[in-house]
């Protein structure tokens, strides 16, 4: 990755009837990224990342030049840049409540909230009193995914990776329980030990060791919401995962999902959450990373870690 | 396993009033059986068995002695001995209809005939023209999968592993493709060549490597029933799964699943299957071991896949 500077007229073009002219304010940094970053042997979900042309990723940005006066602010797939010319708008959410920090619509207000809320509810399918398990837990989607189960009246458990942030799930988060998975020996022990009598939900974050120490602990005819596996993004070969035959023996459903196939629940979620944030029933926690220039390093940086909640990078603040 | 000789009256004692006594007829060798030679360190779907004390599996067996007439032959869990004394006779079949091989019971009119229809239809959920793999398919399960599949407007593939079981699938089974896995260098290539468009039904019978590859070749959506991973039970640690990511990036459910928990379509499935099997519709082959002297090695050669069919051993023919 590296910073090029070019020029561009803050115009959209007349050739361009549909095109709008973006400043792009907040960058969000997510883990599926990494996957933009390969050039698979086959077709994948997402296009591969163009070498030589701006990273692509979920931002909020201003409108300044369109043939829509009503498009004002927007979230949706922008540039890693100051300003985009964007030719298919259609693609973008306009930005109707003003009143929250404008940086929520890079994650709880966006596709990380979307993917938080279709993946507990629609495939985690949660019930009163259950028992929940998220891993990344104090990532973008995690944080929120534990909150939901809490207010769904179930039991939860997150991991982490620093005390920090395991201190920060159970007392700003209102996790039950929490644990830091590099200070435990023993994953399965450490699940053994919050779920005594098992997990009914996992919401699945991080794949590999995690996940296999999961599968030992589930309980009978339950469930596992795959998200994402960030622990194997990096890896030459994704570790393998040895404890599949659980699902047989505790006829456990495994089911991923990406938050596209659920954009039809936005407005209904929208509705929802708006209110849960004013108010404080919901808390949501950014890691703040300021400039272009830092753009790479934040986005690295998610695959130790580093980032202590949601990483977004500020270009500008208006 | 060896065989022992010991003495029993063919009598139900006066004390066991519920008890039946059983003339055991056939025996079924079962890839899952191979789970209960194994103390697990935690809770199991099936117990281990008791060293010293005789095998359990299904079996047919006729009633010799019992306080109601009316049980004369039965399906069930029994000892692999040629005489049981059994005090829950509750958790036996009673079989109606005779006019049919009576060691069907022990496969297709039993345990396995209920894994293939409800694994099929329940967990797979097919519509008329979907593509169905289905591993070990010349399994007393993956036989009948595939004409299920075939009777569904499926189209079907099949691997087992060998050139005979291979032409049998396609010649006896109506499989529309067939492959030998040990004849194939990569298997990733042989799914490709037999579903250029992906599979959108995988029922899963072996686990493993296959499972990997099969992972690369589903479509978008779609699902993979989990029935059995016959390649792993005799590894000290079974083999890693690599391509899990494959569930979010193609939204797959994957869902495990036992037999007991669908006895209650038992009497529906059997309506359905007698007269297929009687006017020829559904094709069955049974491996035919005699004596009990040959049980063991029967059982064991499922794992290297010697038997051609399901696996039976005669105890006795009435």
């Amino acid at each position: 990755m590296e910073v090029v500077t070019t020029k561009i007229t803050l115009k959209v073009p007349e050739s361009l009837n549909d095109g709008i002219l973006l400043k792009n304010l907040y960058l969000s940094c997510d883990p599926y990224m990494r996957n933009r970053m390969a050039k698979p042997d086959r077709p994948s979900y997402v296009d591969s990342f163009t070498p030589g042309k701006p990273i692509i990723g979920y931002g909020v940005s201003k409108v300044l030049d369109s043939r829509n006066p009503n498009f004002k602010t927007v979230w949706g797939l922008t540039g890693w840049e100051e300003y985009s010319l964007i030719t298919s708008p259609q693609l973008f959410f306009k930005i109707n409540h003003t009143d929250v920090p404008l940086s929520y619509y890079t994650g709880i207000l966006g596709m990380r909230g979307v993917t938080a809320y279709a993946g507990f509810y629609e495939v985690g399918a949660p019930k009163k009193g259950e028992c929940v398990f998220v891993s990344a837990a104090f990532g973008a989607v995690g944080q929120l995914v534990g909150q939901l189960a809490k207010l769904t009246g179930c039991y939860v458990v997150g991991s982490a990776g620093s005390k920090e942030k395991v201190d920060l799930l159970k007392n700003k988060f209102g996790f039950d329980e929490a644990f830091n998975y590099k200070e435990e020996e023993d994953l399965d022990a450490a699940l053994r030990r919050c779920f005594p009598e098992g997990i009914d939900i996992y919401f699945e974050n991080v794949g590999g060791k995690m996940l296999d120490a999961v599968l030992l602990n589930m309980r009978l005819h339950n469930r596992i919401a795959v998200c994402g596996m960030i622990s194997q993004y990096n890896l030459q070969q994704s570790e393998g995962v040895h404890n599949l035959f659980c699902l047989i023996s505790k006829r456990i459903r495994m089911e991923g999902f990406l938050a596209f196939d659920f954009y039809h629940l936005y407005p209904k979620y929208l509705d929802w959450i708006l209110p849960h944030i004013k108010e404080g029933k919901v808390a949501y926690v950014e890691d703040v990373t300021e400039g272009l220039e830092s753009a790479p390093s934040a986005l690295i940086g998610l695959f130790s870690g580093r980032n202590v909640g949601k990483q977004i990078v500020v270009i500008a603040r208006q």
